[in-house]
Parts: structure tokens; C-alpha cells; sequence
């Protein structure tokens, strides 16, 4: 196999699940992101399958002013957005947190290049801040 | 430039924006997929922005059966989902059908192979079903 490109930013903090999607939610908006969609994702699967997974949220991050400038630069943008931030509790009290990388879209359209960099330059900010106070913590790739 | 791969299904049609995203969810539901999120865009742009834009919503489509394999086969999964479908108007009575092309996921992860197979049958059976009885319309790449 071929290897395949990244295409997220990750990292795990030693945090409980209801408490990083707080700190999430908080470090989003000092970044400049709001909170568009909510998708309790365990939740979801319970309803619909009768499965039980551990607490995973998917919360849509979207910066209006960057969105904006991406429709411009390519109307296909639509299809990416926002941009899914995902919380999800690990074990021993650990909680994932992963975003689509922005730098993916820039893959796809080179119109999306400038915007995408700044999303990624924001959204990479976010995770450091995640973790910067973490000794326990695997630095995000970003 | 490279050439760059295409990332989105999409389908123009000759049919108004409302009767078109009431047509999008039908089609959806009838391909196994409920609409988790709806994010009018004008609306969010106006509100946030004070900008004017067409009007274009877009449509989390999801099938928690298909969402449950994915987290299973790759829980990076997570940050493409729920399934993007936007619907956005166009000149002259036209209205733009642009789906996230479930093959993307497929070119990040091997593991995420045989869902995105399943779900990129389903949406391009859907863009097929609203682009069959028209006439005058593009042909979805899909």
C-alpha cells in the first residue's frame, strides 16, 4: 500500500469527555470559530442502531468570514463545511480530539490555498492551546 | 498545475431552490439516509456577515449503519461525517446538487474502502434519481 496522506489534526488529552468538549467549545471560539452543528454521535447510535460506543460529539466549527471567502474562491467548498472538530472519550479517563485538517481542502482546489491556510493556522492554535497545558499528552500533529 | 481530483458529486437541475431541497430529502431518505444537520448559509452569512448570497443550505446526511462501519474500520471517520449535501441556487431557475464525494474518504484511509464503496453507490443512485426525469440538466459526474 501506498502511503496515504494525513488528513486530520489529533491529539489526546488526560481530561474527562464532558469536560474537553467544554474546553473545546471555549478554545474554538477564542480562535474565532463558532459552533454551527452538534451531533451527539453515541447518542445517534443508540437511537437508530442499539449500539453503545463511548461518547463521541462531532461539533461544526465554522468561521463565517473564512467560509465566506471560501464559496468565493470555490463554490465546491459548501461540501466541506464546517469544519468537523470531534471529541471523543478514550480510556483511562483520556479524550481524543480530532479536526479535519484544512490543509485537505487545499488538496483538492488550489483557489482554496489562502483560506485554508488560515483555518489550519487557527485550528492548530486551538489544539496547542489544548494541550500546552498537558504534560500527559501526545502533541497534535498539527 | 497538477491536475487535481475531483471531491464532490454534483448535478445541476432546472428546478426551483425549495422544491429542490424538499426533492434532495426525499431522494435521501429514499437511499437510506436521514438529514442530521441543515445549515442555511445565506442566512448564517447574513446574520454573521450582513453579506447577501444566494440562497444554499447544506444538508448532513447520514446513515447510522454505514456512519457505525466507518468508526469501526477508522475512527477518523468521525471528522467526514455526517455526509455533505449541498443544495444551491443557481441562475435562471436553476438549482446546483453538490454531494462530498464519499470516495474521498476512501483515498485517506484503505480501511474506509468498502463504506465509502456503499455510500458513494447510494448518492450517486440519489443524484441520478433527481437528475433522471430531467431533461435539461447536467448529467452527475458520479
Amino acid at each position: 500500500m501506498s502511503p496515504m496522506p494525513e488528513f486530520t489534526l489529533s491529539a489526546t488529552v488526560v481530561a474527562p469527555y464532558g469536560a474537553t468538549v467544554e474546553r473545546v467549545r471555549d478554545l474554538l471560539a477564542n480562535a474565532g470559530f463558532g459552533v454551527l452543528t452538534e451531533i451527539d454521535l453515541a447518542a445517534t447510535l443508540r437511537a437508530k442502531l442499539a449500539v453503545e460506543t463511548p461518547p463521541q460529539m462531532i461539533l461544526g466549527a465554522c468561521m463565517p468570514a473564512l467560509a465566506h471567502q471560501a464559496l468565493q474562491a470555490d463554490p465546491r467548498a459548501a461540501t466541506m463545511l464546517p469544519c468537523n472538530v470531534v471529541v471523543a472519550a478514550e480510556r483511562d479517563g483520556r479524550t481524543r480530539v480530532e479536526v479535519f485538517d484544512p490543509a485537505t481542502m487545499a488538496s483538492f482546489s488550489d483557489a482554496l490555498g489562502e483560506v485554508a491556510d488560515e483555518a489550519r493556522r487557527r485550528l492548530s492554535g486551538m489544539m496547542r492551546d489544548l494541550t500546552g497545558d498537558q504534560e500527559d499528552s501526545d502533541a497534535a500533529r498539527a
